[in-house]
């Protein structure tokens, strides 16, 4: 019995450092595990330069194992910890710890590490929990709303691009034919995406007389269009600022005539004067 | 008679399918369309890759075939459902509906499918009928709007890009002669409206010490005049945003309390519950 | 006596022909000298295409001469219809039109073509002083206010990326050495603007590890300092849009105190109770 | 004792020249100084030219030479005319101004000038003072309290793009292989940045028809998110703009005859003359 209270008490302490970022230990945690998420997602990177490879594949490989090793370890902290770990271990999260720590174990088993590169690059995403953590994303949250509140406008916005793309595209693959890389309409429509959104390769570029005429339309076009998701975004945000300040009004409704958009601070119902209900 | 009760109830049940998408088949009839049209400009774009062409010609001609017997039917459909089918015909969708549907059939009996590939292209115009139908455009009439208010502005600013783009144009001319492009006074033009729009492709550009300085002005007043269309546009949709808000609140007082910030309909002071004056 | 009234009445007809356009004859006047140079805009462009020069040479020369004899009976009327033509002759327009007359006449006796081709171009100068006539500058003398009043906000931001294209440019140059273009520190200087606007031509584009990480940061940089420009001119839009809305303070002083910044419906001033003056 | 006091009056004198721009000897020295600074990295460009520095070598050598004298001169005497220089000396400008003194004296002793080439650039930072002292810098002050208050929303912003680079670029290495320049992941991720910003240098450019379609996802990205950092800053300064008018006006209202609208430092009603109450 003894045991089973140490184990509870190891547990919560255990809880309290890998998963909230209140105590000492729990912050150095974060900032232990940031590190090394930071750090291997550098190793991933060197191992892709083939110079660098060829010199250092031994430290490389050595390194990965120490970080698979570390992460193996937090996950199984992380499952020991919780009472109910079924719930975290098919979690977003979860999964992700679980394929940030595997490719290494299943590479020495098959070969193909190419593909578990790019799994191992995802450990990346873990990133955003310990941010999260840290009270980081305040900010982020007003970000997220502004976009949100302007989701509709931005979805009309990028159809009236890719089809703008696609027509646009398909003229400039009749002006131009074979020459200078317009051979077939999707690629064409790459080139005019490419123009459109202003960053011009040059990859791809136009020869005749007419095509330079109607590329000069479509950047101009594209010059002008960078300005609506801008004015969209900025008007959202322009709003924000003034909602902060103007939260007078609520949703609650009147108890006698049921209309509502009433002041914060209203105590009768402006329409019929009934004195309305305390909501706080 | 009793046919000509049928064929009017039968028109009208079409009619409904067909041009309107309160019904479940009507809405299926557009989807189904979409995704056709979509299909069709699928189509298009592989046969243009010469590499696919290659391979699947014979199917993807088949296919070609079973998209337009699809829209040769739809357009008989919509003809009948009328029962003044000469508007429809000559209408802006009703011609770009045409346009759509003959491409093959002309190119069965003529050579040259370049040309006639340019027409299906334009089928990509059918979806902004449907899109209408499902009521998507609620918010693109804003963004229309918001365009429609700063067009002159926006006038103005792209005569003055142009007429900067022809001086500025001249001048590279000028300068770097013949060397690397600018060898006309079109396409230096062509070229300073690349750099202006910050596209900046690289097909074409300064090599002498002279031409990369007055290259580099050209970029930096392009930059700063990005400002311009972004001003304007935002401007219009702060605006926009304020006037829904702002018909609500006016700044009248309550007689009895003095208190203001009330509803523009206001009956009742919020605050004491004293009848308002009328304002109007 | 009689031939010198005529000569008036002439006079004072054919200075409301040409210096005004308020009469239908005035505006064919206006609308006949903006197509005649845009016309000779396009010559000046096509005698610049070698391949065009070419074959068309003879008709280019001759309509070039039909344009300038046209240009010179303009530039003999306008001297002629005035009373003090001192006074035009060295005004800024009088010598952009006396400029757009000559060229040919000096390439006639002169060689070297070249020079003489860009005071041609010049001629697009004239466009402004009709579209002035023409009443259309309204909304550009609005954007004219807007830029004016965050001139000074403009030129410090421009000043910054100056400073910063110096530091970077030079940075770069020691970084990349010789290679991939970066072989003197002007040039240098020329890559960073060319990144920093994100025109980004990729005539030169660092080749080593520490020059493209430098490099990104100074896309992003660039990327963030878009903002800047594009805000200010914004703000000042916005700010524009409101003070029509908001036209309720004038800048009379109270008679008594000499207080300004009252209401524009203020019957007192506001920090000493005197009546004030009605100024409508 | 007489030749003491002569000292502290030339002491004062020099203090005030150098240190201060209100008197015309002052003026003189900040203007002759920024002209010295700006030659001198005129110079340092020249030389980095490899044609300029053959042919004038000598020349610019001498240049050099005149400018770090003077430079010299000048360091000497902000050190004289000051009480207690040993703090002007540890100043950032202090020595800044020494690192743009010694490079030829060093130079002089060891070879490499490459090195300290870099060093005389960085005189471009003593610009910032004599800026400092002309007042120009009340409008930069604005913008840096925009970017300041900002500041968080920005670092979001940078997080988000670097992870979105560093994910996006591991995918299109996996995707584009060896090909066309995709041959490590840091390469992709400098060009996921290239492409996010809108640069587009094209020097790496996707091949594959799978990677042309990610890299258009790419720039619809980077274009739609160009427009958070700009929405972000021009809220900023518009909230700015309306920070100053509003400061003026309250919400309270006359407890004569109820008019509110009055400006906060308002004594009396600007509409009846009545003393207001003190609302603080």
């Amino acid at each position: 019995m003894f045991k089973r209270i140490f184990n509870k008490k190891l547990k919560n302490q255990l809880h309290e450092i890998i998963y909230e970022a209140d105590t000492p230990a729990g912050k150095l945690f974060d900032v232990a595990l940031l590190i090394l998420i930071l750090a291997s997602i550098v190793l991933v990177m060197l191992e892709s330069v083939n110079a660098i490879d060829a010199k250092y594949h031994n430290q490389l490989l050595l390194a990965e194992w120490i970080v698979t090793i570390l992460f193996t370890l937090e996950y199984i902290a992380r499952i020991i910890s919780l009472r109910k770990p079924v719930n975290y271990i098919f979690s977003f999260y979860g999964i992700i710890d679980f394929l940030a720590t595997i490719p290494l174990y299943i590479s020495y088993f098959f070969a193909g590490s190419q593909v578990l590169l790019a799994l191992r690059a995802f450990r990346l995403l873990r990133v955003f929990r310990i941010l999260k953590l840290v009270r980081f994303i305040g900010e982020a949250s007003q970000l997220k709303e502004a976009l949100r509140s302007s989701r509709a406008k931005i979805t009309v916005f990028v159809y009236t691009v890719l089809i703008l793309a696609v027509i646009m595209g398909t003229i400039m693959y009749l002006v131009e034919g074979d020459r200078s890389g317009f051979n077939s309409i999707p690629r064409s429509i790459y080139w005019t995406i490419v123009t459109l959104t202003t960053v011009g390769y040059g990859d791809i570029a136009p020869q005749t007389a007419l095509g330079q005429a109607i590329a000069s339309l479509i950047m101009i076009i594209g010059y002008g269009i960078i300005a609506v998701p801008t004015g969209i975004v900025t008007a959202e945000f322009a709003m924000q600022g003034r909602k902060k300040k103007e939260i007078h009004m609520n949703t609650q409704s009147c108890p006698s005539c049921g209309v509502d958009g009433h002041r914060d601070d209203a105590k009768h119902c402006f329409d019929c004067g009934t004195i309305l209900n305390d909501h706080h």
